[in-house]
């Protein structure tokens, strides 16, 4: 940490190879912007997309747009764009619904498997800090089944090993924790629980786009996520689901809606599911959200996650030693693992007045987000993210730390922070 | 029938009140648009919505639109802005997911009603000719829940007495069928219902912007339906929910997302749904498509749907009157009862080669589309939708039978028709 200067920075962004991609992306004037791990930048060829798709699309084509301008295909289009991310192949993933609405199908998909393997198992394996949403869809699709199934939850990693018993049917866990910024081993953790007898479920709402994940290397069963996040599709844009081939054509899923229907337009009164991935489809998607994720993921395709993933490394490395270097007369209190191999693509340090902190810094620029407990988070996206900004953002913090301007009445009320 | 010339449609169109609403739609040149059931057309106001949202709200407020662009609250400021149109109130719509999933949610969430009220009633009555989705989800559902559950359809709305037993838990109808046209009796099939002791759903995909609905008039239990048919909002965008008050808070479903929690933000692992209509949301929303849909809705604020109701039937007689006068000497075989009370605002006609002459009459640019077997379906949107393109489109309907050009090879091959 010698030395370590803005001109260093500046001349680590000089130097940085993927510094030209930033230029694909709008990012305001006057904002620091280190949120993009809950809403991706703006591709600016998404801008001439929304275009197209409104007037050209929806208002000259009309109802012809569903075959002459693919939308129909396109859940499987873009699945197949997305999935090199994600260690998938061609025909593995779609792009549809919502990530709670997959998580339902994939649940749902990975208990039916397990009550014809071995029907006395049927209990989720989860954490409590997975994200709550995962927990709520798992409860909710529990309460629906009744007959005995439900959700355990580990208050640590450690404690998984106990926990995927011979009751276990699913264990379910986000990749890379949205408030700590964890990253699991999902290798060894899909190992642990397939010698078990368990499926896994993985969540990679923090990972597509961030880290680099490899499905098939890590032989998991079932995969879901969004394209909101890393992969800059727009806000709540359509998620994505992936199964792994074996298990395929196997399955049954709940939300059996007509797109998922092996013939959809032959209007017959029986669900008939297509082959593979296309029965994870079921209703209408929404055309325009749906459109915007391809230029979210043409700026994936001219670059790779290893590219990507070293930069990030490097950029959240920075965070932390500027922050502890900087900060370090603060109750900060680094809540991510220091080690590269357990650590996401953000940060989140815990502070007595972390609410505060990041309504201050939001104040004055510098876009991360609160998460309850006392937890100010920071997400570095390596596309658009560069090393004098983590300078500059620190150099905030710590300007909003010495002078106690977050203690100011205004920073106390809590709005909704999301 | 008398005398009736194109001049005669000319000037019931410069009588026409609605008639100025039209200028607030795109519509392509070329092309007498009859598939507005199908995907409604865009309201210019949409193209600079879309930039708005895309530009400004994504590319400039980025995170903070959650709360500045009130994207947070849209589900739910759409669904009082719809509620009008489906006989609803306040607070009681959201516009969220799509058709298939909030019809997932309703009737998991009346069969627990059921199943708190009298436990033997497991069966989700319906006809055979319902919109294929509907079927599909309910058997998915049967299919989830096992002990006992079952979808019963019959083949002619006059069976339905007989089908409604003591094992009925629920009746689900869609109020328009999308092949015939007909509209069911709502107030009196819910009455029925209720005297049998099953709960209500409607699904309102072809009714909702196209014939005045009165939820609370008839006493209905649930209702589901979408934006992209006549309420215009764009290509998939997401559809809406609505439960009777007395049910709303009584109630459970199991798509429990975090966008359903009564403090989202709190992050807590438990589930806990929110008060009212809100419990019926699930996860993060796709907002450019969201967005959208209130240019559609804007729309009908500035008419009635007792107006549009009017104009609807004038259409759709004039329709079914110049098709039977003009072009009766061909198979065609009117498949909409000519009963106003039981005819929604489409109008289909059976005919052998059904696929081939619509096929031949969107080349014309008469577009209506076909559904199995045998059906071409025309959709009259009184919005938009004048009295000389009804005459304009049957002379071309008249043309493409007479010359026989829908025998044409070209038109044999079936593509995929939405």
């Amino acid at each position: 940490m010698t030395a370590f200067t803005r001109e260093h920075c500046l001349a680590l962004d000089r130097e940085d190879p993927l510094a030209p991609l930033r230029e694909q992306f709008a990012l305001p004037s006057g904002v620091i912007y280190l949120d993009g791990n809950s809403l991706g930048a703006r591709p600016h060829a998404a801008t001439a997309r929304a275009a197209e798709v409104v007037a050209a699309e929806w208002g000259n084509g009309l109802i012809r747009s569903w075959n002459d301008a693919g939308w129909f295909d396109l859940p499987r289009r873009l699945g197949n764009k997305l999935a090199p991310l994600i260690g998938a192949r061609d025909d593995e993933v779609v792009v549809t619904d919502t990530t709670s609405i997959n998580l339902f199908k994939v649940l749902a998909a990975a208990l039916r498997v397990q009550q014809q393997r071995d029907p006395a198992r049927r209990v989720i394996v989860s954490e409590s800090s997975n994200f709550p949403t995962d927990l709520y869809i798992a409860q909710g699709l529990a309460d629906l089944l009744q007959r005995g199934y439900s959700l355990r939850l580990v208050d640590d990693p450690s404690e998984l090993d106990a926990a995927i018993d011979a009751d276990c049917a699913v264990l379910m866990l986000t990749h890379v924790n949205y408030k700590s910024g964890e990253m699991l081993d999902m290798t060894g953790l899909t190992e642990l629980a397939h010698a078990r007898g368990a499926l896994t479920v993985w969540d990679l709402a923090h990972s597509a786009g961030a880290v680099p994940v490899d499905l098939h290397g890590a032989h998991a069963d079932y995969a879901i996520g969004c394209t909101y996040k890393y992969l800059n599709g727009g806000p709540g844009s359509p998620a994505f689901v992936w199964v792994a081939p074996a298990l395929r054509d196997a399955f049954w899923q709940p939300l059996s809606g007509w797109w998922g229907h092996a013939a959809p337009f032959a209007m017959s009164p029986r669900y008939r599911p297509t082959e593979g991935i296309g029965r994870f489809l079921c209703g209408t998607q929404p055309m325009t959200s749906l459109a915007l994720v391809e230029c979210g993921l043409d700026v994936f395709a001219q670059t790779s996650m290893a590219a990507l993933r070293e930069k990030s490394l490097r950029l959240t490395d920075l965070f932390i030693r500027l922050v502890e270097h900087r900060c370090g007369d603060h109750p900060l209190k680094l809540v991510t693992p220091r080690d590269h191999a357990r650590r996401g693509s953000h940060v989140s340090f815990a502070h007595p007045d972390g609410y505060a902190v990041v309504a201050a810094l939001i104040e004055r620029g510098v876009i991360g987000d609160y998460r309850e407990p006392s937890i100010a988070r920071f997400g570095f996206t390596p596309l658009y993210t560069s090393f004098t900004e983590v300078w500059d953002a620190v150099e905030v913090l710590r300007d909003v730390l010495d002078t106690g301007v977050y203690r100011e009445d205004r920073f106390a009320v809590r709005g909704q922070v999301t």
